[in-house]
């Protein structure tokens, strides 16, 4: 990982607090590397003619925004040419809390449409012939290429996790309303949830941090060794072998390293909260986008027109009943951590798919979105093809430092075994 | 209330479907109303010209917009100096699904900045020397004045619950995210919800049935007599002497009328959430606001930039807390319902105060905002001023159906009492 072009967020505020880098020079690193490589990578929807540094923690630190949240001075689209030349009055909160840190808006980063399915143009920085993941594809990319040492995302299905894991970076999805969604364009609200993108755990631990006034930053002296759980899913079988591969090595790795590991056999009511994901998403999809979908029907992919149909045969009963069995899901999730700090899975499937055309699945994603706890990809070596494989720990809910902390350490324990 | 110059929504759709009154005319009744008197009530931010009658269940049925939704053919100012003129791209959630279900929009009705506190120009259909109550000011008064049959409004402390009782209409504030919030401008996303003002429990059943598909319609042939709850919290002295009276002699109508009533005490945990509002909603209220409070701090009124000054103290911990205790209010809340079908409570300390420069207080209502659960106001009478007195009714969490059919009780009750 020692050649990665990406850009640490952490290191770069040290090198400026230190006076040894000024903000404008940090800034110009991610311009310098996009030059280099957008016209190759599709990252941005926009990008603005010019970088100019803030004050703050954040000054110097350049963010790649999502374009599904509103910003006041670049244009907005949502990946939807509804809204093309769409430019909204007022930033998301989350733009203006990073702004309020001193961030820099380097960019709209691109997004499947409505951050749901059908691809937008960015390619995966380590295989141009390979999908991103999506939905927050040039959020990610970005991140990997360089671009800008950290980004912001949504996930309602995997779209944090997957991209996270196929590009090779840092993702952090937080419990669930841990960060504002005002000034989101809402694709499903009980499971849209706002995340970031860095390099690393500390990186992502130290934005993240700095831009909500939150303890979450990363202990960097802690030699503390979690317990990993290996969660056992019904859905295991649906893993490549090269993934399978990984968390045998990974939790080798960490016993290695000290950590001590146990299985965990997912409780009946988590296991049957996967069924709720689907229909809760696609009823509030419909709510979500009424207006859209009646007036500017012709406008959406066919793959959303057809969607959206099928969806509105969901009823309010199908509804308020994967409510039910999601909440249910809830309470028994405080049962994962009974014999470990954290849970380890898979992030996807495998590493990214030979395609252009799909952003992968999200079917290791979806049940943790639905739990509302928190995720953080850990980068953990790379296939035959050059591409990432990501694994994520999952803390319990509200205990976002928790797996900033743990993904901090296995990313360490990963790092002195390739030493 | 038989001169009132309300217009029921289900009598409305009722003549239609029999032939005996065209949608267009059904119009006109609400819009002969406003040209009588929306130069003395104010209820309107904006009215269209022409109101064009929709096809479906709510075909002649208008329906009044706070102006916090947003609308696509409609300027949307959420009450403030920064957003004049402003006309969003897309309609609000809950404004393409009623006019999916046929209703026109009469117009964007008068919100308090922000749906705060800070007054609108609306003045109480009953007198105009008080206020309507607010934060759904335009909304309440319009449904109290016949401008439209039904209206839509939000209640983050009481911007439902108190406007419809101040003026004398029917209130529903749903179970918490039964409607849709997407489109509306949050102030505080834990505790907005979007409810549903009409002319009686019956009507506000029907509007909000025809534009959801849930079942949320009255039975107007059940006879059942709910059992009454009677709420005995530690603010009760804060009601004013004719609230008091109203209760005791609505009680006694009720047991008239073949209804139980038992004394509900508070559970500790409930009362203990009474303390969570304040800091909850402050906390969200800097960051759903943080670029309107940063980049346009001088178009916000006075005694706003104080709040968000003030609210900038609260800190993460401190809000975290509060959440939590607003959870443990929420677990407890089942244990209201234990003898009782639904809750009585006053709707507001008293009748509408007189003045325009505050919509009243909310302090009856923000505890059960914050609870999530479903509150209909139903009016009982009127004190010496000609003042609508309001009394809520309160049902289990997501038994909205059964606050609307205990309210609809309670409403014949009266009348035949008054018969």
């Amino acid at each position: 990982m020692s050649n990665s072009p990406m850009l640490s967020a952490r290191a770069i505020a040290l090198e400026i607090e230190a006076g040894r880098l000024t903000p404008e020079k940090a800034l110009q690193f991610g311009l310098d590397n996009s030059t280099a490589k957008e016209s190759k990578l599709n990252v941005f929807s926009h990008q603005p003619k010019k970088l100019t540094a803030g004050k703050g923690p954040l000054s110097g630190i350049a963010v790649g925004i999502k374009d599904v949240f509103d910003t006041n001075d670049m244009p907005t689209t949502y990946g939807s040419k509804i809204y093309e030349g769409y430019q909204p009055p007022t930033d998301a909160s989350l733009v203006s809390m990073l702004r309020a840190a001193g961030a820099t808006i380097s960019g709209k980063t691109v997004t499947t449409e409505f951050a749901w399915f059908t691809p937008g143009k960015t390619r995966n920085p380590h295989n141009t012939a390979f999908t991103p993941g999506g939905s927050s594809s040039g959020s990610a990319a970005g991140v990997a290429a360089g671009f800008f040492p950290a980004a912001i995302g949504t996930q309602t299905g995997g779209s944090i996790i997957r991209p996270a894991a196929f590009c090779g970076v840092s993702g952090f999805k937080p419990s669930f309303r841990l960060f504002p969604t005002v000034g989101l364009k809402h694709f499903s609200w009980s499971l849209d949830t706002i995340g970031f993108f860095a390099a690393s755990a500390a990186d992502i631990a130290f934005v993240a941090a700095a831009c909500s006034g939150r303890d979450l930053e990363v202990n960097l002296k802690s030699r503390k060794a979690p317990t990993f759980g290996l969660y056992k899913g019904s859905i295991d079988d649906q893993m490549s072998a090269d993934m399978a591969d990984a968390l045998k090595r990974v939790a080798k790795i960490a016993k290695g390293a000290g950590a001590k590991t146990v299985n965990v056999r997912g409780p009946k009511a988590v296991e049957a909260a996967r069924a709720a994901h689907a229909p809760i998403q696609g009823y509030e999809a419909c709510m979500a986008l009424a207006d859209e979908s009646t007036r500017n029907r012709g406008k959406l992919s066919k793959k959303l027109r057809d969607y959206i149909r099928e969806c509105q045969q969901i009823t309010a009963d199908d509804y308020d009943n994967a409510r039910r069995t999601a909440n249910r899901g809830r309470k028994a999730c405080h049962g994962l951590f009974d014999d470990c700090d954290v849970l380890l899975l898979p992030s996807a499937p495998g590493t990214a798919p030979r395609t252009l055309k799909s952003t992968g699945n999200s079917i290791f994603n979806q049940l943790w979105t639905l739990m509302g706890l928190p995720c953080v990809n850990v980068c953990v070596g790379k296939d035959a093809n050059n591409l990432p494989i990501g694994l994520q720990v999952i803390a319990p809910f509200g205990r976002d430092k928790q797996a900033l902390q743990a993904a901090h350490w296995l990313e360490q324990a990963i790092a002195s075994q390739q030493d």
